[in-house]
């Protein structure tokens, strides 16, 4: 019998087909590495000199609205073109490359500077859920858009320039490597068996009962048994949909509850805003019918031991495979003796 | 016709078959995000707590003997372990696990506590070449080891928890990941070819000369057409061996001066000890013949603007494809400016 808290073990991720490697017995090692400064949790509400605070001026000299819940802008550095024209190049098939077109836009999730999701209301995290539906949507209606990421990069240690709670949605014209691996991976699993991946795998997640932090009416969040990070989580939506576009507004309301009490445990963990990069997964637009295709999101924060000593996915990690410390089953146990009341708040 | 140099584009990776994004107008967006603090870099050639240095005593109590170039030891806190039996865990195909068998070995580069590979002589740098020759060939005796990874963590930004001139060797029971990739695209390229596809790549390379970094009688150093990472680069062996243990005396020499010259241009760049993930790619062990495999190093260097600041590769980067801002050739370019004499001999 394999041995998952003791024994050195590989766990297959469904969802690209990749394993990770588990070493529960390292969490044991001392830590003499590099220790992360606490950026400073005082912020005021509004700050002058934020680009995404209402009414300040952004890079390009533009005013931002006087907004009152989320608020949506291009991005002034985006890191594609709508303008691109889709040249190839290759040289004896070794030097193979493609443009890319794509639009890449901001979004503030709230007028206060000093909050983030966590320390929003449900109702104030439903108007940017609500925000992410339309903004799928009408993107989706450049029919040269294949595939839209709506993600957030949370913390300076995630490489975020801005405190201002604020996430990002990178639509583009040709579908991402990780996108790829998920829709063979589903794909297979759907042919065979006429059921979405996540539908059969969250029914047996509900059954064990053992990886499971929130469970209300229309999504899971859980860790799952392939989690690459310290704490990864992933939310599903109880009914299988290929995206956001088909979410009722029960569904929004019950997802902006999700992410609430899920980031509140988090931030509770080490009494910390607890930093991650988080982003949706779902079907390819323009595309095709894909109902294999099961929307989720998935949770990558880095933090490992405290506050401030994260895991480095360095060495090992970047040129063999990932590679963690606790296993899947300890992380969920922490996040399960977690209050669903913010520490601030208490 | 593409402009790599303004249009965002994607260039496919050979050796893993995935692309990676350029974005080489994005390298113009202000940054105000997290910077580095630099490691204190005035390190004392002894130090009495470190337990890499010759004489002092470990985790464990053992102690080091008096070395006089390199060292090597199992690692007191392994991620893999010898001993482990080799269970499976199937539950109706949705949870998958495997035990994983496996030694870590750490590597002390040089007695001297306050040196860097780029801090060493090639003969000194040439002896740590004919420890990892003799390790892999010693590792490769035990039969249930399929694969090696040589690696090198430098730099607390990358997870390094003693700036103990050190690397890390993890041997294992099965393939990680990224070696079965370019396992894979290796010999599709062979089986159609009959000659390695680093060998081909490397002769385009070489005769367009515009990636070049380090080129000597065995060796080459270059920026690959896909590097991801800012500077990354790539070690490549002029004869299509399969791994190091073929290498010759001379050989072993000219990969000594290569990686010599390769990192003290890395840290002439922002006159700093340039951090990175450093290791090899050799063909599997215990596994037959493999014509196919081409050993070559790979070089991650986090930094991007400044000694202080870093790309990140955060939640587009995780959650859908790696991303970069310069353009491989704008950082060979910025390489091949840089002194051959590192800059605090200078
Ligand atoms: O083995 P070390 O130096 O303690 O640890 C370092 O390298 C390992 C291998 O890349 C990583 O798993 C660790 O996260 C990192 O801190
Ligand atoms: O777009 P931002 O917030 O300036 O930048 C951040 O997120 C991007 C998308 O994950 C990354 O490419 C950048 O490295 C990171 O700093």
């Amino acid at each position: 019998m394999l041995n998952f808290s003791e024994q050195p073990h590989k766990r297959k991720n469904l969802l690209t087909g990749e394993y990770i490697l588990v070493s529960p017995h390292r969490s044991k090692r001392p830590w003499q590495g590099q220790v992360e400064d606490l950026a400073p949790d005082d912020r005021p509400q509004y700050d002058p000199k934020c680009y995404l605070c209402p009414g300040n001026a952004r890079a390009d000299g533009t005013i931002n609205p006087d907004y009152k819940d989320s608020f949506v802008f291009v991005n002034d550095f985006s890191a594609l073109l709508e303008d691109s024209s889709l040249d190839t190049f290759n040289e004896d098939n070794l030097l193979q490359a493609e443009a890319e077109r794509g639009i890449c836009k901001v979004i503030s999730f709230s007028p206060r500077h000093d909050l983030t999701l966590p320390q929003m209301s449900p109702t104030e995290i439903k108007a940017v859920v609500d925000l992410w539906q339309r903004e799928f949507r009408e993107l989706a209606e450049h029919d040269w858009i294949k595939y839209i990421q709506i993600f957030e990069n949370k913390g300076s240690i995630m490489g975020c320039s801005n405190p201002h709670p604020h996430g990002q949605i990178w639509a583009q014209s040709s579908l991402p490597v990780e996108i790829q691996k998920e829709s063979e991976q589903q794909a297979i699993y759907f042919q065979k068996n006429s059921r979405t991946l996540l539908q059969d795998y969250l029914a047996l997640e509900l059954k064990k009962d053992e990886r499971i932090i929130v469970n209300n009416e229309h999504f899971v969040a859980l860790v799952p048994f392939w989690a690459a990070w310290p704490y990864e989580t992933m939310i599903i939506s109880k009914r299988a949909v290929p995206s956001i576009l088909e979410f009722t507004e029960a569904e929004k309301e019950d997802l902006a509850k999700t992410l609430q009490e899920l980031t509140i445990r988090y931030d509770n963990i080490f009494k910390t805003s607890f930093p991650y990069s988080a982003g949706m997964h779902q079907a390819p637009v323009n595309s095709g019918d894909q109902p294999e295709w099961h929307w989720h999101m998935h949770f990558y924060p880095p933090l490992l031991r405290s506050a401030t000593v994260k895991k480095f996915m360095v060495g090992y990690e970047m040129l063999a495979n990932p590679q963690r410390d606790i296993t899947p089953e300890q992380a969920a146990d922490t996040l399960k003796q977690q209050a669903t009341v913010h520490y601030k708040a208490q």
